[in-house]
């Protein structure tokens, strides 16, 4: 095997990387989500749903960077025709033909797409989204769901944390900030709703109905608790935003993955606006957003009313567009059906361990995303998915038993984000990690509840 | 050549695919800035300062996707050792060796780089920088330069493009938004002064002296001029955000390539904080903000005060990290003053050229940028150097003439970007091409001025 860990190879430990990335990196990590007490351990490479690190540990990877690859590490496919791209540059100052084809290949899958536009991140996504709902409308304010994680904009992620100290009345959410010193004005201009809740959440969005641009939504939003949103709870906001000249845009950077034509395909009422990002870049920076062709065209540099010029240097780079372009032909209907089959399969394995074991845990989630929760019944809202600190630390325990012990690397939410490299072997070795886990944490458990 | 254009390859003629995007891309371009009259041109495959579009025209590159490309295109060491890393995997939900050897190098490249963090684009750099000094004072308040880009997040696009009719008195300019509907709220949070004039800023910010988190500054910015900040004024800047308890923080996305510790080498005085990205990318998506580790601090995942939590899914991913390193490693001091006295040659043939063609027409810029302009003195302000519609027609025509007669790329403000990729030989075709250019446009020039 080429890969093979050698002495020659293991330079430095995890730990002396660590030290190292202290000097020069907050904290030590790029990014929060890769801490691991005692320090973060460092990827060798990786290949499918395995990670191998510096120290030779391969890890099965439920993961998959934070839902990002559906294919998981180094598919055949991307590898291959990422590298002929490369070869031939990576950014032009000029268009390219694979972003033409891919947007059509994405606007194809969802009827809703009428047009397109590619860029760097879902936080990227997200904020643009905003700002043309915005330049359309012509109002000012947005309306989101407590809890709900929708990148790092600010507007986007007021009331990302929010927590029993802050939160309020949930008849009307407090609108809170995540970095300090956030600006006043940008949490006036955010209304906070409880997810699922049809009568609160209407009756606040009532209070600023001239105003609200758009409402933004995440369909099966995974920091709420990986509820999927209810059927009457869609309609009543898309029968809302008809209302009052508003858009309803949904935050699909994670639950595309959940369908063909993403999560909106549970719904017969469609967004005017989605975010895309994660497993449409094929394991490269990418973010996009797409929808009606009458909002879109406020982008448009060519038309008579340019009311949101906008560009990036990296936007529809010719490597991303490649790789993502194979990613999704590669997730056809029928790989949609297999994955999402085998996570259902994961699903009732990890419920037979839950019921084996004795413990109060419940699953939530959709298509190839499931998270697990710590008390019996499945949480229906933030405030109840909301762990209390005695919580998180057994959460805690469990991914560092998996990830320690068993080798199983998961969502530090205790979440699984499935690629189409995990088999029965994997899944078989899931369930019953969590078994041991669960047997492990069931006394600290009793005294919890 | 491998790369050779033949029938088999060129399926569609550029108009053919410009039609096909029309149709799922506003505008049919996913980047303002690449459009062209009458439609964009579709790259074939590009090689170190050459372009190869589609039809097979081959054309010098002086833009290197809008500064991004400090060795031109397919660098061969960067192709090689992305190659590999891609066949390891593209990114993971774990940390990577390479992301700290590359925080490591580009601290050691700028005494003031305490600490890194990276981001995805130069965007959300520039956005991360500006919540970590809002966290970091407890302040609401930016203070930015009229007409200096910072990217797409709306803080930083206030007075991007402001114009004659917006601007307002010039001793206290508008907070011009850039796109419709632009919250109130984000405006006043924005104030606006003239770059390089100290007193008109010094008395704008004192207005503000209590509120002002930092003062953003691009040391060298494209679309105020291409004018290099004053001494006098890089200190007045500093001076002033002292005694008020705010940050002075550098935008050298653009600037980063005119020395080897980036623009801030110009200057005794240094900024607080930095943000970085186009040729740290080595070709990919890539951002990062750097600076004083007690403001860094903030930002630590394990620290006592996390002021500012802040993640992403491909921030530091290691394609980028790894052609970032080896991009930067070989943009090293000598390559810097090989790149630097070529490019200040073709500043002097250019001069050359304007004096044979008897045409007011000036040049600014540092390092290894420069921009034209249709004026005999080089502006000294943004409102000077501002194009009023007459002359961004002619601009335009330079530009067109030179993209279709000479096969000479340019970035669409009649600026240019060099690579190491470009020699003497390039050189030549570019003032020949530019002189050519200002024999076309004299006539026009005269009944302009």
């Amino acid at each position: 095997m080429e890969h093979s860990i050698n002495t020659e190879i293991k330079k430095r430990t995890n730990e002396e990387i660590y030290q190292q990335a202290c000097k020069v990196i907050p904290g030590g990590v790029s990014r929060n989500t890769v801490f691991h007490e005692p320090y973060p351990h460092y990827v060798h490479h990786a290949s499918g749903c395995y990670v191998i690190d510096i120290d030779g540990v391969q890890r099965i990877d439920f993961a998959n960077n934070m839902a990002a690859l559906i294919h998981g590490h180094a598919f055949t496919p991307i590898v291959d025709g990422v590298i002929e791209q490369i070869k031939n540059g990576t950014a032009y100052t000029m268009a390219t033909e694979v972003e033409v084809d891919f947007a059509q290949l994405l606007c194809n899958r969802v009827l809703g797409f009428e047009k397109i536009r590619f860029v760097n991140s879902g936080t990227e996504a997200v904020m643009a989204m905003i700002k043309a709902s915005r330049a359309f409308t012509g109002k000012p304010k947005i309306a989101k769901a407590e809890g709900a994680y929708h990148g790092t904009y600010d507007f986007a992620e007021v009331s990302q944390f929010a927590d029993p100290t802050n939160w309020g009345d949930i008849n009307k959410p407090n609108s809170v900030p995540l970095a300090y010193a956030t600006p006043q004005g940008v949490l006036d201009d955010v209304i906070i709703f409880p997810y699922n809740d049809i009568k609160r959440t209407i009756s606040i969005l009532d209070q600023y109905a001239d105003q609200i641009a758009c409402v933004l939504i995440d369909p099966i939003p995974h920091r709420v608790g990986l509820l999927k949103g209810s059927t009457e709870f869609m309609e009543a906001l898309y029968k809302w935003t008809r209302k009052n000249k508003a858009l309803l845009v949904f935050d699909e950077v994670v639950t595309f993955r959940t369908n063909y034509s993403g999560a909106q395909e549970y719904y017969s009422v469609k967004p005017d606006l989605t975010a895309l990002g994660k497993i449409i870049g094929g394991g490269f920076p990418v973010g996009a957003f797409a929808g009606r062709s009458d909002i879109m065209s406020i982008l448009d540099p060519t038309g008579s009313k340019l009311l949101f010029p906008h560009s990036g240097t990296f936007s529809a780079n010719p490597v991303t567009m490649t790789a993502g372009r194979i990613a999704m032909e590669f997730f056809d209907k029928e790989a949609i059906l297999k994955l999402n089959t085998l996570t259902q399969k994961a699903i009732n394995q990890i419920e037979e361990a839950i019921k084996i074991a004795g413990v109060p845990v419940s699953i939530t989630g959709a298509g190839s995303m499931f998270r697990i929760h710590l008390r019996s019944l499945p949480p229906i809202t933030y405030r109840e998915a909301y762990q209390s600190k005695e919580k998180k630390i057994i959460i805690n325990e469990i991914l560092d038993y998996l990830f320690y012990k068993e080798n199983i690397m998961m969502i530090n939410t205790c979440a699984c984000m499935f690629s189409t490299a995990i088999t029965q072997i994997e899944v078989d070795r899931l369930s019953e990690g969590m078994l041991n886990a669960f047997k492990l944490i069931k006394p600290k458990l009793g005294r919890l509840q």
